[in-house]
């Protein structure tokens, strides 16, 4: 079996883009990092499946981990730390039992994705001098209609994250 | 919102070939269908995302529903029934509980893919003509090592899936 790290970040219900308003030290000219991650990477819906993940309590949702190439090749080969240019995708939908399935089933078991909720859509870019003040990593929220999360929810990311250090602050592992 | 069809096959826990050992009507010249899809489709693990899914009860597993470029083209257009050449992938793991990130947030919330149960890969492989007698689909279920269910438990994919023939047996529905 391959080689498997993780994700399941945006399990803080309200994650999203972590940022520091400060210049990071990877500017020498002092420039100022951005704040947000406030642009949807492009064709996210195509990229390829990490994993998959079941939260409960108040996040209550399935979801979807998905990597563009340089993720999955790098979780395929284990590497660490992930190279710039890692981006990882986290989809949300509301968890909500199917009735036609388990009508059809005769038993209620099947529980499948509904309406998205807040925290819908989530990144995380790797980027090591832009976002040298959170590991690493920018981090971003959008909801179903495409509107980034304000700043404040999103500095919860990074701190939860650190506790994962040892697999780069991703929480999320590969699944066979 | 894209349209939207689904699987949620193998919700019967054991199906996965279906197959018939008669002469299908597609045949003129008599000649037997295939009883099993036998062979990994290559390349699946590559495939885009169609949805998620949480089975409970004696299955218990977290699934990933994956489909090929034929697959993912007629949900997105809402093409229904599926075109000849649409392969549909279904990974299965069992559901358990991440300690790792439970740990990290101070609650049992969170699960994750655990290792993978008997009925691992499941595939539908729209062939009209082929899988006549099954709705024009060919079922196939293998384990992790690989290895092709017997003929009688995929038998019972077709009469589960028979339900659900508004949308050409499929139960899956696409996940924006």
């Amino acid at each position: 079996m391959r080689q498997i790290v993780f994700v399941l970040f945006a399990v803080v219900a309200l994650a999203g883009v972590v940022a520091s308003t400060a210049p990071t030290s990877g500017h020498a000219d002092g420039e100022a990092a951005p704040i947000f991650v406030t642009k949807i990477p492009p064709g996210y819906r195509d990229w390829r499946l990490i994993s998959v993940a079941h939260e409960e309590g108040n996040l209550n949702d399935l979801r979807a981990i998905l990597g563009n190439d340089v993720a999955i090749k790098a979780y395929r080969e284990g590497t660490l730390p992930f190279p710039d240019g890692t981006i990882i995708a986290r989809l949300a939908w509301s968890y909500v039992p199917s009735e036609e399935n388990n009508k059809v089933f005769g038993r209620p078991q099947s529980f499948v994705p509904g309406p998205p909720p807040a925290w819908y859509l989530q990144f995380m870019v790797k980027d090591s001098k832009k976002y040298a003040a959170t590991g690493g990593w920018g981090y971003a929220q959008f909801d179903k209609d495409g509107k980034p999360a304000d700043e404040a929810p999103l500095k919860t990311c990074f701190p939860c994250h650190e506790a994962i250090k040892a697999r780069d602050f991703i929480f999320t592992r590969y699944a066979p």
